[in-house]
């Protein structure tokens, strides 16, 4: 192991100086105690770029080549590594969660807040990207609150009936939040009893998490440490499959699992050990031969001359003209990130009406998409000529429009049970998603469409046609309509 | 990353040598214009074998290290390396999608004729093989041309019933022919605005594509990048697990699946990062500690005496005895790769009757399948005792023979859904995989029947029981049952 | 290849000493035949740490590095390294299917009690650990075995029911049995015709099988190789999860499935290449980055002070306060590995009665659970602070509570079923798993239940929602209520 060498050096003159980055005296106190209490933690931070470099060495990097965003070095920061303490203790006054530890001003959750000391842009950017409303989006929005109490509730048997108690904070945290971002609150201290003696800490609700949309203490939304794991805060990690696989891998969004068998997928699954991840800017064909999620959608890439293929975002749906998920129709993306804006004809935080009509005063309009295609088809342009990726563009395109088809023809069957009473459902205005009959069509769009269109968008074979893709689609649709036939009259053919 | 090296040393006497392998003037033409315009497509390209030998040094190699099958270089090609122009302008004549490209006459679909100029046998091998057939099987095939349409067409609801419009070439091209194959034809021709000015290229309907059964512009069929990926046709990848996941992974056909939660996909997973994948041939125990997809089914593997275990193959199907998936029943492989020649007692091309009796005289018999079992079963002998591998192959033909009892009762009770009037199907004559009851029968065998089959081959533990495998064999069919006694009188027990 | 050039210097000295290991003479004469006849099995031995050491020299490490726990080495072992003979000859007398093989007392399936010649403690832990017990606790439990001949027996068709005939012992072999062990028995010899003329070999039922709790001819019960993979017994590859997946992966128990998606898994896909997970100690920091299954449920742990943070252990759920997997509730773990010993209320050799009450006399206190839950938690506190895991684990066992209150809901709907004759079920005494609706009550404990808690265990995310999660548990007791309200009177809202 490599790195074993790298520790004998450090070791020698460590705590001051490590691999050429100074400590802080501040983050040796931190240091010297946690080294013993969570080895782990210590270790990954030692493996990390923060503790290898100063903020004084990145800033001084040519434009292609930068990690950080910030215009000028913040006093203090210049000559010391990114350690404990320049995280933990920063903006404290911002922090509800800041305590006394140990003679310090401490914060257990780092935030967006304390991440845009450096790098500024980037959080700027992800505060536009659709991710960071990721809580809001959900729990502020009716209809989806519904499909989650539906889903996280407990159901207790009434005679021939149910009822549905509304999940609680930790079974919410556990489910949908895990992603999405739970609130992080402080609720009081507790004092803890340890080797050093007693120690009153925060007690913190909502922790542990890091939901792309988390409510952070300081009141930011969003948990870098998502896809930049803690402590390590490696951009190899972040860079490959396996980050976006930790929330987009289920069957309502199942993009890893479908890049997974992809032909992109298979050579990177096949070759990239002997390929550069840690390399900015990225080079195409020096540093990789294959995208991974990230070229695609996030990452600063260049070609071997020098040229900028893509400009790095951490927006990411500025090279996305299409929604595919999540909805019941696939649609243009919506203007805002927070979509609760949205209000459809029938009042609802709704991209499209029940009939799949996109409510297109909230949506980007075609100007926009043509930009956002032509941003992300540079990219695939590197590796493919024009005719197969305009050939490939207009089967995906072809495909949202056939999937929200089948969306509609379950949805009116659908509006005919409830119509009909055969399902509760509108009429009783209780909920649109605790019956069986509902969730079937809830299966049609959040699984099946979403699954169709991601095996189209990334040539993902099977999972259009048997992996959760048509033959689904086409199957669900039929069940839903002998579930119809049995409870209603007169309807056969 | 070693491969910086090299790419030092290759940039001071490009373009005109690369590695020792002289590039041809038309090769480095096109090198010139496209490095800048699809740098990671050249750049695979460089990394690749064909950029680093010639055929003169290709044919020389001793008989076992031969990675090419043909006798004699013809003229010219001697002394260059396999560039852009050798395949992409090879064969003019043949090629309807050929068309003036800066002064060469150029063609985008580089097919198997343009492959078998320095590998006739493999091209001539894989012929033989089923997957070569792929399209044909499928789309001139009645049965399955209804069971694609039924999965793929667009449905429709009118009052309590659905219509069906048939699926766009679009979706078909999203849908099964993504691994069967397209149809690849020149449509027109359309003027595209470039840097370097206007231009006129092919318009090719059914593209992209890869499916191993793809009917190419020039009639031949097949796309050998499916495996041999574009542009760097690494063998690394092609002897990966990965490269069989595009198309095996499905609950179709989930090889990849099984594969990956067997001891030898365990082995493979743990270890793979020592084996040598480029060596040929390939020796077990030196190269390689457990066998992948290829290993089995393709390579020339030898011991380390230098005897020859297994002998290179494409047809693939002569290590095989048995056709484990894709029919309603297991059964002998057939005789021709074109299925669509056999005719059971029904007149349908389908190896066996609805009953499971096999078509005998369009499949192979017992002396072939003996021979092939045994060719197969050499590979498993080079790590395994014979105890070992007989129990194994017991269990295994076992699990055929229950899986198609399980297949003939869910069958049977199909017919009697027919019968008796509770589904439409064969009396209608319109299609037998459009009901919701009809698409059960069909997962039965489609799903969980080869799941089962496939953990069985593979030791793949609980695909064989509760992820798609008997579990779900025996709830389809009380589930089908159920269905069945709700709409018919006086069958209940 | 590092490995050819230690095969360079392997080949030279071959066969009297492998890297300074003597081989015995026996195992020399079986490598000089075998090495021609299995090429695989002899290298991947030669791979091998029992190839390249002597017990002399294991025995002689610190107690840390130690990889034995014998106190004195038998006589004849001393300076041998572990070879062919020194296994498959040990305990002769013990081994039902010892053969006389070319003058050699040979046995072909090496057991525990071979194993215990120089890893005695881990032996003796495993016996403790339930999955040594893993055939009995299936098969000589009527409920499992119910579940299990319903699973895996043929159904036929009779009018419009169907019969059952029980499964053959191949098919559950290839089924349950492949994960939970086969009973394995010489019934008999055959004889060979070898290259080196006839020989004669026993006859074992139940081979090959690799199983947890496999009853081997000497009475033993489980197979050390289904985790530590012959014939390279490589502690690199029991460390690596993907061992873990060949029985954990299944929708009853998708450890594996949820470890490849959560932040633990997304570390150790994107890092481990750099790890060593050849070291004894493991240092947590220095050798990995992040927890794979071993180094939570198994592996001794120190920190880079040297101190110990978890002890090895083959018995795995002394570091297991909670049972969440395979029965109807999740509950304290049981005290005994052979679960047969319990008794419910019903009499059945159940933990919980068909209410979720657990029965307590048979299951670990609460005194224990706290130690095994610090036990664990010591491991998770390497890289965690005290209100992450506090915080997780409140919520882990929340899980826990309301997936058994889903479980219960189900249940109710099951038992009306059953009262109101909609099911034989109970009635008839027959079987509780054999129709379409009791197969469903069992999906809601063994697939949605299960994979909840594993999602919530290991942090998976969508595991616990949509992917096999809340979403089905939800969904599944609407379906189970649609059910018995088509088939009861009355009982409508």
């Amino acid at each position: 192991m490599r790195r074993i060498g790298l520790f004998a050096i450090a070791v020698l003159v460590w705590p001051m100086v490590l691999l050429g980055a100074e400590i802080s005296q501040e983050s040796t106190d931190c240091v010297d105690c946690h080294t013993v209490i969570n080895p782990g933690m210590i270790a990954q931070w030692k493996h990390s770029r923060h503790a290898q470099t100063t903020l004084g060495q990145a800033i001084k990097k040519p434009a292609l080549e930068k990690r950080v965003s910030l215009s000028k070095v913040p006093e203090g920061l210049e000559n010391v590594a990114i350690g404990c303490a320049e995280c933990h203790t920063s903006n404290p006054e911002k922090h509800p969660d800041t305590f006394d530890h140990m003679g310090y001003s401490v914060h257990v959750v780092v935030t967006p807040t304390d991440c845009a000391t450096c790098h500024p842009t980037e959080v700027e950017q992800y505060g536009k990207n659709i991710m960071s409303h990721a809580y809001g989006n959900l729990v502020k929005n009716p209809v989806f609150r519904d499909l989650a109490d539906s889903t996280n509730g407990i159901q207790t048997l009434e005679t021939v009936k149910t009822s549905l108690e509304p999940p609680d904070d930790l079974t919410n945290a556990d489910s949908c939040l895990f992603c999405h971002g739970t609130v992080v609150r402080v609720t009081g201290t507790r004092t803890l009893d340890t080797d050093m003696g007693e120690m009153e800490v925060p007690v913190l609700s909502g922790w542990p998490n890091q939901g792309s949309g988390r409510i952070n203490p300081d009141g930011s939304m969003g948990a870098c440490t998502i896809c930049h794991t803690r402590h390590q805060f490696s951009i190899e990690v972040a860079r490959k499959p396996y980050t976006c696989s930790q929330c987009h891998k289920g069957p309502d969004v199942p993009a890893y699992k479908v890049y997974e068998v992809s032909k992109h997928g298979n050579e990177f699954s096949s070759s990239n050990k002997t390929w550069d991840f840690t390399a900015v800017p990225w080079i195409v064909g020096e540093h990789f031969d294959a995208p991974t999620c990230a070229t695609c959608h996030i990452s600063l890439m260049i070609d071997e001359e020098g040229e900028v293929v893509a400009e790095r975002t951490h927006q990411m749906n500025n090279r996305l003209p299409w929604r595919l998920m999540g909805l019941i129709y696939a649609h243009a993306h919506p203007r805002s990130p927070d979509t609760t804006v949205i209000k459809n004809k029938a009042g609802l935080p709704l991209p499209t009406e029940l009939t799949g009509d996109p409510v297109t005063e909230y949506l980007i309009g075609p100007e926009e998409q043509k930009q956002r295609k032509e941003t992300l088809q540079r990219v695939c342009l590197s590796c493919h000529g024009v005719e197969w990726v305009d050939g490939h563009w207009e089967r995906f395109e072809n495909t949202l429009q056939t999937t929200n088809e089948m969306t509609l023809t379950a949805t009116k069957i659908m509006l005919a049970a409830w119509d009909r009473g055969a399902s509760r459902g509108l009429a009783h205005q209780e909920s649109i998603f605790d019956e069986a009959i509902e969730k079937k069509w809830v299966e049609q769009w959040l699984f099946y469409a979403n699954s169709t269109r991601f095996a189209s968008a990334m040539m993902g074979g099977d999972y259009g046609a048997f992996a959760n893709g048509r033959w689904y689609l086409s199957k669900n649709v039929q069940e839903m309509l002998d579930w119809l036939k049995l409870r209603t009259e007169g309807g056969d053919e």
